[in-house]
This record gives C-alpha cells, structure tokens and sequence, in this order.
C-alpha cells in the first residue's frame, strides 16, 4: 500500500493568543488534524505553520506533498505573493488542496478561485451538515445528517464560482444555508473547501468530521503529478 | 414586443376534493399562477388540466407553448405515457419547462432528468428560500431571504442529475435543507424546477414566488425552437 | 484484492449476419472485450447477448454486476421496456454503466440522460481521439492523442444533456469534431459514453482504446451499491 | 432601448511593428472589432490601448463599460498588476468580459480563471469551428460549422477550469481539436473565452465571427451590476 503524504498549515495564532482557543486545541489545530490523519495506515501527515522558514512551506517540502490542508484566518494577508504562487503552481502540477473554514478567504483560494469568495456569517450558531451527493467518494461512511452543535454560521451568497460538485450543504440554526462542501479542479489539482472549523469549538475532535476530512484527503490525492505545471506546447 | 405564451398544467384534484385546499385556490392552482402572469405585458398565459381532452396538452396547445408549467402531485400516474412522450418531443425542441414542487417526480420530470428524483419530506414546516447566485435572470429584483410562513419540507437527498446551476437553497425550520431552484438543459429546452408550491397554503399568492416564477417564465422561453427535435444528420 | 464484476452486452446481430464484421470480431464484440478486461487481475468479465432469456440481462446478474457494458446498434428497438427499467434502476442504485459507439442512441440511454441523444455521422472515416483532461482516472496512461486509423465519424451537435466531464474531443478526417468521451451521474451510478468502437474496423483490439475502457471500469465501479434505488423518506 | 456600452482593449503592438499585420488591420484590431459592433443599434463601442494613461483601462471607464472585450499576445506582462485588480474588480462587481484569441494566457484570464491557462499551438493551420450548443444564445443565427481560412491552431489539453458550458469546438487541419468558445461566472460577472482571432489573418472581417462576438456582447451584458464587488455581510 502507497503512504499518501499530506501536509497541513495553520497560520497558528488563536491557540497562541486566546486561552480559551488553546484550551480546544492545545496542540494547535495542525496538531489536532495530524493526529487524526496519522492514525489511519494509508496517510502519514506532518503540521506546519507560518511561523516557520518560507512560512512553512517550502518547494522541497511541497514537492513531497501530495494533500495540502489549509487551515488560515486572521493572517490571509500575512501570506507572501511568493507563498501563494509556490502553492498553487503545486497544485496545477496536481498537489491535491483541501481548505478549511475560514480558509475560503486565504490568498491561496482568492488567487485558486478567481473569485472574492466572500460570504455572510455569524458567531455562535450551529450547524446541520447535509450530504447532498450520497455516493459520492467524500461521503463514504458519513451519515446523512451531522450536527455541529457549535459553530460559526457561514451563509449565501457565497462567492465561489460554479463547483464541480456540491457534496454537502450545511444549515444553521439561525435559518441560513451553506454550500458547505464542494469541489474545484485546477490544472492537475483537486481541491475540496469545507466549511466546518470555527476555533472556538471542538469540531475537529467530531469524529464524522474527521470521517470527511479523512475520505477529502483519499479523494484529492493525486493519480498524476507532473514536476511542475504543464507548460504551452509548441506543436511542428 | 414579442410576446410569450405560457401554458399552465394542473392536475387539478385537491382543489376539487378538498375544502381547505379549494378555500385557498378557488380558481384552482393553475389559475392563481394564470392571474399573475397574464398582468405582466409580455406574458399570455392559459391554464389547462388533466381532465381536459388529450390531458390538455394537445400537439396543437404545445407547439404555440413558449413554455409550459407543471404541478402535479396526487394523479401522477395518470398521466399517459403518451402525453409524456409528447411534452417532452417539445422540450426537446425548444419549449421552456417549469416544474413546481410536487412536480419532481411526475412522469414527465423523471423522464426528462432519468433520475428517480426522490428526497425526503415532511407537512407543516417552513421555508427560508436563500439565493445563492444573485446576479442569475431568475433571480433578478428577488431579496437574499424569502420567507415562506407555511410550506412543505423537502430535504436533501434529492436525486436529481448534478444541475447547470443551483440558483435557490431553502432552509426549513425542522433543520433541513434543499436545492429548492435549480435549472437543466434538454436539447433546445431550458428547463427550472422550484420547489415552493405546497397546496394547503397561499404560496402563489407571494409576490417573491410570483415574481422568480415570471423570471424563470422570461428565462426558459426559447431563443431557438424547433417545429420537432432534430433526428441524427447523416453527412455525405 | 476485491474484483470488479463486469457484465458486457452486446446485440450479437452484425458479426452474425455480416461476413466482414464476423471476420473482425468472430468471438463478438462482447467476446473481445470480455477478453482483454479479463487479463486484468482486478477485473472478471462475462459477456451476454440479447438473444439470452431476459434479454440476457436478469435481476439476478445485474444485482451481482459492478459496471455494465452495453453495445448496440441495429437492434435498440428491440430492448424491452421492462430490460430498460430493470437496467436504469440498477443504475440508479449504483451499478456503474459504460455506453460504447452507437450505444449513444439505445433505449438505456436515452431513458438515463432524458434527451434525443442525436448526431450527425458518416461511414468510412478516421480519429483523433485527444485527452482533455490527463489527470482524470479515465485518462492514467493514455497518451494526448490516440489515432484510430478506420472509424465511423460521429459529429457535433450531440444531444447530450451538459456533462459532468469531458474527458475527450475526437476530431475526424472529414472534420468535424465529437464530444467522444464523456461522464455524467445518475442517481447512484456513474455513466461513461465512449465513442469509439465501429463494428467495421477492429477498434477495440487497439490497446489504448483496452486502457481507456479499463481505466473507465475502475472509475465506474460503485463506492456504495444500495439493494434497490432509494424512494422518497418521509422524515416525521 | 438601452445601449450596451462595450471598451474593447487592445495591446496594440503587432499592427505598429509589422507591415504584413498592419496590412491586415490597419485601423488596429480593436478599431476593427469596434467598427461592426458600432453597426448594431443597441451597442456602442470605443477601443482602448495598452499605451494609454491608465493602460486604457481607468476605473472611470471600467465603470460605465457593460461589456470589457480584450486582445493581448505579446506583451501580457506589460499589464500590471493593479490594472488586472481594476478589471478583475469590475468583472465580480457585474462587468462582462469577452477574451479573444491569445487572450487566453492574459494576466486577466489567469487571475479570474486560477489555472496556467496553457494550450498547444502551431501557425499556419486553418479551423472548422463547430456549434455544440446550437439553442446558446450566444450561437443565435450562426451555422452549425464555421470554417477560418488561416486560423492559429490551438489544441488540447487547455488548462482551464470545468466551464459552465462548452458553446463552440474548433477542430484544426492537422487534426488537432479546442474547446474554442466556452463560458465561466465570476462573481456577479459573466466570461466568453473564444478562440479564432490570430492576427496575421483577417478573421474578425468574417460576417460569423462578428455574429459570434456580437451575441457574447448581449449575452455577457450584465443583468445586475454592483458599485463594487460585494464583501463580506456580518450578520447580527
């Protein structure tokens, strides 16, 4: 059996700086997806933040990354212009791309998108998670309703453009609704948004959560990488 | 200015049958949808029902239908295979068709999307009806949030075909959700299904839902129609 | 490893009746390809024909078959409806279906995809067949063109409703150009078009045209296969 | 009826720098692709160049531009970055926008569509462009085949994301085949990429083409358009 290598970032800020934030995630929220993505026998996953040289994220390190996961927030701007573009030339090159709740705003997903990726939100709701596509490979052994009994109301319009595949819609108990798992192509890349992950509340200690997150993983795994993206041919 | 000639198509049961329903749309569903639309200028619309010779979709009425409007419910099955054959040789040709709640799964639906088109329900919830691509023609001049005080729960999954586009998601107050608007092509036919229109309440009689119902009207009716769908062409 | 159990049907009428096609494929087309699926480890083929008891097509095989390949052509008319309906509700409850050549037009079809499934075609032509997305699990070692040196050319417009991918363009001698390769889902199964396979010209001895159909068994095969397709849920 | 107001941009080099071009275009290419766009009654078009202040593209413009057609080659990165925001501000916020030809591999394109926006291509070669969607809009009144007499050849893979529809394929005389007209949204604004347009021949002197580009106007023109794209709603 392949190991598939999976990389995840987390600006790491509220853990550091809110007591309440680090006391959900003492090891960080990197920490707290590698721990649960290590645990199955096809995936080895190792957390890096922004603190850290090339801000984590070096062409080595990607190089060897098959499933990039992008957990970002309050530091999107803190992101070089250098960063973004080493990320997403991996991804056209088919580095799979898994990004995280308030990680639809990041520079990564902007420049990915082509879009504002703005939405409407909320603090202190919950949340309904519903599969919309049963059969589909990201929804394998997830139950037909999840609840997510705290978490931040993301609400439509939301800014994306038309996804490949819309798996999971989410509602709030505030009455608002969320295309709240859906899917991208570019280049080679997979990428899968998912909107569950407010930091205030436990929600990837949630074990259907760390289900999807597991499959997304599997999913956005690449069958092909190139070195890097494929140039224009120049045909004779 | 053109104008466009729309048929309505009821089944027409629970309106005879049942008092409170008949208390609600006394000139029956078809009716109520016929007043609203023949107030706009460019719009001339007839009703017809089951009961009528041909199923009231004769060749003649659908070839001067710009598009046509479907609710059904109760009396599915009775309605021909022919009749299906025949509304749906149309829409391949060009008719616009609007589908209206109960209507997804009415023969001539399951026909068009070849899908079961089942989901779940539930009477007496209510709609939150959200709109997910605002700047989209049948979206135009309709708020972010409809509020509909009494409607019927449908909730994902809904086992339609992966749509051209999502354009509404209702929210219901029992925590479901659902791709309430949503639009398909059939060779030259647009096609849009909405989900409002249960028949215990008054909910044609919102002018939001009047006024997506007149859009999808201007939407789906055709730029090309033919007099019937184009056969194989063989090339020589 | 687990297998994938694949069941290929074939109208058996031109390589029985015609001397040049019988020369071509005197084991069938649904013996050949039969033969080359069944020298993959994974893969265990049976071919049937419509001249078996039930069409060749029992509740009980479709129950015990993966992904269902269907050849036909002269004899689309003389597929049950009842064949059909048992063949769309496996679909429906995952079985995965790949349609070769002028399986375009058969009745399985066009009950699946809702539309007239029209082209245009002309006898005695050759492909180009190019790969339009290579990091698709259909595409994984298919070279950017495929040449198929005698092939009927089928042409644009192809009364397809929008696919979910395009996975290949065919561009052909005389010109004109084909969505040749195509997905779409229904319900819980997947469906491949593939327009390859002329009964002529020995297309499916080629072995990038073996790759391609292998590769769309895999993707084909059901993550999740329901007993029957699921009704409606009436949620209380 | 109201007017359509169209800026179409060019870089504005290849008809200055040499003389078998310029023999072709004398009046520039966007002066070209306005003089038949100012023939239609509801259209008003002016042509803009990379050397004037604001590249051409000043945000009072970009402001009361319903329609942005551009035209670029060889000197894509002369466009800076600011004025890629300012056009890719305008298109979230409503403005249509029409890509021709080597437009594809704009800094514009590429940062609304998020991919490398690669191809393959040849001079010299001549195209048959064929209509898919023959009930488009944009495909009112145009023939089912279209063919260019000298035409670049651009081919498969194009690296572009999964476009909402696929209206045209061109297929080239060295056999290669292109998703030569295809649609996106971004934000509240529609795309048409299209590919015919190489400048050495006088493509956009060819009735069709005009056709095509003035059905992209209408089609693109916005039905809602935004002081500025819209942020995020905090919801209270």
């Amino acid at each position: 059996m392949s190991v598939i290598r999976v990389t995840v970032w987390n600006e790491f800020l509220h853990e550091r700086t809110n007591a309440a934030i680090a006391a959900v995630y003492p090891e960080g929220i990197h920490g707290a997806i590698a721990a649960f993505l290590n645990r199955e026998a096809d995936i080895r996953c190792e957390g890096v933040t922004l603190d850290m040289p090339e801000q984590g994220l070096s062409d080595e390190l990607l190089q060897r990354t098959d499933v990039l996961i992008w957990w970002g927030h309050a530091l999107h701007e803190a992101v070089s212009d250098e960063t973004v573009r080493r990320v997403a030339r991996h991804v056209h090159a088919g580095m799979g791309l898994i990004a995280l709740h308030s990680a639809h705003g990041s520079k990564v997903m902007r420049a990915l998108m082509g879009t504002p990726m703005t939405l409407s939100w909320r603090h202190g709701d919950s949340e309904k998670l519903w599969c919309v596509l049963p059969a589909h490979p990201i929804a394998r052994g997830v139950p037909r309703c999840i609840e997510i009994p705290e978490e931040e109301m993301y609400g439509e319009p939301f800014a994306i453009p038309n996804p490949d595949e819309v798996v999971f819609i989410g509602g709030f108990r505030g009455g608002e609704v969320f295309r709240s798992g859906v899917t991208f192509t570019r280049g080679y890349g997979r990428i899968f948004y998912f909107q569950p992950g407010h930091e205030e509340a436990p929600v990837y200690r949630q074990p259907e959560i760390q289900r999807i997150i597991v499959n997304a993983v599997r999913w956005a795994c690449p069958a092909l990488r190139l070195p890097e993206p494929e140039g224009n041919i120049h045909c004779v």
